[in-house]
């Protein structure tokens, strides 16, 4: 991963938008472009040079990780960072306008050079981070192994009686000890009728025999996410949620099918919709067939009815189509794929038949 | 809880600060006044009334969880907030100013009555969080038993050979099957030399024999969160560990015994400072004696050097003094504790003898 020329595409920006230099603060955005993985970060990145602010507490951890300059902030890092820019005559500074707290703004404010600006910029790094490196590619996958090994062995532990409460924890414990810093996002169990919540948190109930469990989970390793979504059945499935299933996995491979460069994002998401609406199933999908992955579990591009994005080779996305139908129960298959010269590549490997225990 | 009294409290506030509203935007304070424990939802606090916005995701349990009243917004929270304030004529509104984020308080701004005015304000729900009611007590013991428990079964499994990431696994998925959500921060486990890093994250590296192993660990359940530090070592102690330890016992202790409503929480502090400085070592002892706990694990009251609250009945504070030899090690032993009307009882129901293994 070659930090050097993240930053200088970044500040390769920074004149077209007539800025001297950008205020990086969000913490996924200091890592990415600079290897800082500590918790008090901030960058200032001009054309000719981009600059580590930390604290005392992180000097060693920082001098190891980034290649870029440090400095060590003895007082508030912000005040420090404007100090710097103060003095290096730096007049036109970008600061993220969607990741910045109110207060860090006003920091920046207060202690700007008279006659200096302050302009809001959206989405600069974000934009980068759509495309994976070779590198990020290879966490992905990594990261997506761990979540895969760990539904392999707790799927394998399921019984009725089980709380899903319980197989949240066994499969965040399964991520943890087969390599994972932690889960990438907190793990999805939801059986029966509440699997027709699409962001339901796990509950002390137990999972009965006849009903369908959605697991909804992914690894986080060296600081990159992975996402995935596969359902199990206790005891013989009815016709009906055959039926489901069925419609929701042709959907789901038809817009893995879809994936290449070039293609628009939003024509992904039309062909799960199209697919979903021969069984008549259209109306009950709630949300968008997928969105980015990496240093964050939502990340560009988005993959909606709405988005504006083009898929581009090296862009690693979700797959992730769904019907619910309150009352019944909820059916959802993801995969986490790369985007190839001529394709897809799929990062979920596991089989995507409904597990019937 | 009594919910609406809290909300009373904060609006008793209003008038003496020249305010006729405040908008709360942090999640913490959202479920403090409202018992809203979803990811999106903020209140608008007047004399009169609080009313709870969140998106139609969490109409049903919204409608569960507050007895405020609840307006489901179909666009952004926020601008649904500012209408509703201008149909009230609520003029003078307060905002979070050090929790809400530059792009919230921008639509707060571009959505105010002409003539109506945003005033910063700061810490009025935090100051109303330091003082626990008997419920919350009840549950910041909870949380903390699950901790002990956890760590007593933890502590049985802990090897010469496991990892420190191994360790910190294992804890906290005994906090999980016992009953918690979550951990209420990362857990700590760090051995040898890397226990002298007050925040060392937990390792790849093997426990050794020989080791000192520092264990910093909290459960968050029914969003409360507990801490505590407890110390193992691998074989027999030296005498300079024992002796590190014996004075870290004995700081801990004192300042427990120096907690009383009326204290100033400098004076717990210079405790603890004072008994490290009779054995040489207040100037390993490099951060503060406690912190409150509550919905956050880091809340008021602090418990520092240069701190100006003063301890009262119902104040829930960690008492943590530490040493820290670099390239040796470092010892801390933590307990939350409860401020009583006459001291302190200590909900760490746990020794705090060196465990040896």
């Amino acid at each position: 991963m070659d930090l050097r020329k993240r930053c200088k595409q970044l500040a390769s920006m920074l004149a077209p938008n007539k800025l001297d230099a950008l205020v990086v603060t969000s913490a996924p955005n200091v890592r990415y472009l600079s290897g800082f993985t500590g918790d008090n970060g901030a960058l200032l990145v001009s054309a000719g040079s981009t600059t580590l602010f930390t604290d005392p507490r992180y000097e060693i951890q920082a001098a190891g990780e980034t290649g870029c300059k440090v400095i060590v902030a003895r007082g508030p890092l912000l005040e420090r960072l404007m100090a710097e820019a103060r003095r290096k005559r730096l007049r036109r500074l970008g600061f993220e306008r969607d990741r910045i707290s109110y207060r860090e703004f006003q920091t920046l404010d207060e202690n700007r050079a008279p006659g200096a600006r302050l302009d809001p910029v959206v989405g600069a790094v974000e934009q980068l981070r759509c495309l994976k490196d070779p590198g990020e590619v290879a966490l992905i996958r990594h990261s997506m192994q761990i979540a895969v090994r760990a539904f392999e062995q707790a799927a394998g532990c399921v019984r009725s009686g089980m709380t899903e409460a319980d197989l949240a924890a066994e499969l965040d414990h399964r991520m943890r000890t087969g390599g994972a810093e932690a889960s990438s996002f907190e793990t999805i169990v939801a059986a029966g009728r509440r699997s027709a919540l699409p962001h339901a948190r796990p509950s002390r109930a137990p999972i009965k025999e006849g009903q369908l469990v959605l697991i909804d989970m992914g690894a986080l390793a060296d600081g990159y996410a992975s996402d995935m979504t596969r359902m199990l059945h206790l005891g013989e499935p009815s016709r009906k949620v055959r039926q489901m299933y069925a419609a929701v996995l042709e959907a789901q491979m038809a817009a893995i099918e879809a994936v290449r460069p070039g293609v628009p994002a939003a024509t992904v998401d039309r062909v799960a919709r199209r697919t979903l609406r021969r069984y008549g199933f259209d109306r009950l999908f709630v949300h968008s067939t997928g969105h980015g992955v990496g240093l964050e579990i939502h990340e560009g591009p988005r993959l909606g009815r709405t988005s504006q994005d083009t898929l581009e080779t090296g862009m690693v996305v979700t797959i992730e189509p769904g019907v619910y139908l309150a009352g019944f129960g909820g059916i959802r298959i993801e995969d986490t794929v790369v985007v190839t010269s001529n394709g897809a590549e799929v990062l979920t490997q596991l089989s995507k038949q409904l597990r019937i225990l």
